[in-house]
């Protein structure tokens, strides 16, 4: 097999474990000199692909490779950018072939979610339509746990585990204050069009530990009298109560609760997050004191908190990614395929990318329960397999010990390309 | 010497170690049977004496107890109530000394901060005054670590490692994101009064690992033109910027930077945390798209992340108060004692109540750098030792295993009280 080199690049909101994804991709290359020679990281995703600006990770230590699996957010940048079809924009496809060229590469790793697999596709489609030799493997990755046919997304199970532990520390918190000051404690948690991320919230109460939780889906529109009834019952009942809330709840006018119509003093617009709306609405409609909290980048970076079979499965696609390359393959994503649920078995499979692209996996419905408010059972054992295990990162002087790569740049072969 | 029963209660914000002091008062009780008979644990805090409502520790195993020093929270409930002196209201006194002696009580040790040394401090002074046989020891605790004398305020080294972890992981990723999308990222930390937990936040940038961090702390007062011009230059410099903000920050007049006079759209005014209020000063004055978090209770009781150091000292003062207590001492507080900072040294001490009552250490000015955004090295020195150590609590199923305790009540053998 002749050598050909790789590229790989980070796309989207970066997560806790897309390095682990990272570390996967080249350390398995780097057990196959034979087949694959440099792998090239593409500086901010594909822009770097775009404006060849390329990292050379061949001139990076083992140790700093081995180092990414424990060092969350994207070591090599990542970006925002899709690129649009080669209909609308034939030049971003001819230019990528000649970086492709230029550099040798026939292997393109592209780590990313439900927009970037998109990407993936086209570039795979190069092969066939324009004859580049490239062969393009998506390594899935998205906190938001929306993309189909694989079990979940690698990024999510350290999130819902971040959730998860982070509710049932501060319901303590609350429990222990509630007799004469704070009552009800609000956390807003990302998600925007689905629910996976605040049902995570729900495992912090179990049999043994048991928390009386209100969870806000975006599945559920918002009912403030029902949510009302529900935290005044609960606090009635158990001195206090808990909320998750997901980013993306709406009213029943379809506009976001966040949206509250807020002006400053000079009558500016202001957008704040969904907790202090929810938590407003349970002072003025109940009187409760509350305090609230909004998790944002802490809750995808934490990867104090990783769970260890999210970094497993993160490694691992990185690993199948190179491992179908060599096989042969375009045009495919690696996927978790869950054997069991108690036990946890999972294996490695994988999907064309065709059946992934565009396509969002939205949260079953009989995964909330009857009340719209709470994680059903068959919720509870989706959920609980992916938070298990903890993957401690090394720590000197009090704080983890996370990587930041060299980064150097491979030397330009081509004119610079406007973007 | 003769048996006396000890009265235990927990006051004001719980954090994730007063569980630690609690276990430490336990357990060394425990080893002293011949002197102290029964702790009772005081249902949410000093209320618990007042009515009566006194929790057995007698009937928790001693697993549950150990327990409690991997557990957040206050394992009995706290409370927010201060006694008033006895001149405005002998009777609540009067009550106390009743419960004491109905229950056979001769040690009373009262875990909390600065209000709470005064309720402990005037409880003491019922032996010399009214001639009630009662010592009365209080056990250092608060997050925000404002007690006097003593080196440090158990709960705080806790919080200060959860902000250095979350401010360096969150940092990572807007570095990350930072080429096509978020640019600057604000983290509302605790902190009304002293920029303690603020500083923290500075702990994520070391030699090894530079983060360009901006620090609003509460002793400087908020001057938008000169923190744009301090973002604006990191941004331009490094691509992004971190900044951490404590809820104390103040504008020129006085009034608290969260206060921004927010009117929902019916025309009621609305207080939101002081991080939207700097996101959006971010926005206008520079025009670059921002993420924004607040930590709140997640920052005080993520045991998950406690420092091991913390911890250490957080048991050795209820050890140390139970011992104080045996030596025939009285309205006294245990203190962390510095021997020396690198390598950190500590030993236990003490002080009389009277000097720590109603003092507030304030953060020294040479803690803060010229330009008022950063920590100096003499804060470095200091806070560096208080982060030290990992003391992971156990996992079960993928959530950390805190006990819940049986907490029965011992029964009543006075008339209710009313407060």
């Amino acid at each position: 097999m002749a050598t050909k080199n790789a590229f790989y690049a980070q796309s989207g909101g970066v997560s806790a474990v897309i390095n682990a994804s990272a570390c996967g991709v080249i350390e398995t290359a780097r057990r196959h000199p034979d087949a694959i020679g440099t792998v090239f990281a593409g500086r901010n995703g594909i822009l770097g692909a775009l404006t060849e600006d390329l990292i050379d990770t061949g001139r990076e230590s083992d140790a700093a490779i081995a180092a990414l699996r424990h060092t969350p957010s994207g070591a090599f940048g990542s970006c925002r950018y899709k690129l649009r079809s080669p209909d609308q924009n034939r030049s971003e496809y001819e230019r990528l072939m000649k970086v492709f060229e230029a550099h040798r590469i026939g292997y393109f790793f592209y780590n990313g979610g439900g927009d970037s697999a998109d990407t993936c596709l086209k570039v795979s489609q190069l092969s066939e339509t324009a004859g580049a030799p490239i062969q393009a493997i998506h390594v899935p990755k998205t906190v938001d746990n929306d993309l189909p046919v694989t079990d979940n997304s690698p990024g999510f199970g350290s999130v819902a585990k971040y959730i998860a532990v982070s509710t049932r520390e501060a319901s303590f918190d609350v429990r222990s204050m509630a007799k004469t000051s704070t009552k009800v404690f609000v956390l807003e948690v990302m998600g925007r069009h689905a629910g996976w991320i605040a049902a995570a919230g729900g495992l912090a109460s179990d049999a043994t530990t048991p928390i009386p939780i209100v969870i806000l889906f975006p599945e559920v529109t918002f009912d403030r009298e029902r949510f009302l009834a529900k935290v005044g019952s609960l606090v009635e009942e158990h001195g206090y109560c808990t909320v998750v809330v997901s980013e993306g709840v709406r009213n029943p006018d379809g506009r976001f609760l966040a949206d509250q119509g807020l002006k400053d003093a000079f009558g500016h617009a202001q957008l704040g997050g969904v907790a202090p709306v929810v938590a407003d609405i349970v002072r003025e409609g109940l009187g409760l004191k509350y305090h609230w909290a909004v998790a944002d980048y802490l809750q995808r970076s934490a990867r104090h908190i990783a769970s260890k079979t999210d970094v497993d499965q993160a490694y691992a696609m990185g690993t199948a990614a190179v491992e179908l390359a060599l096989a042969g393959k375009n045009s495919i994503m690696p996927t978790v395929v869950r054997k069991s649920s108690q036990p946890y078995v999972w294996e490695v499979g994988s999907v064309a990318l065709s059946e992934v692209a565009n396509v969002e996996k939205m949260m079953p419905g009989d995964f909330i329960t009857e009340d719209g408010f709470g994680i059903s059972e068959a919720c509870r054992e989706y959920l609980t397999p992916l938070i298990q295990g903890e993957d401690y990162p090394p720590y000197s002087n009090g704080l983890p010990d996370y990587v930041t790569l060299k980064n150097e740049s491979v030397e330009k072969e081509l004119p610079a390309f406007e973007l």
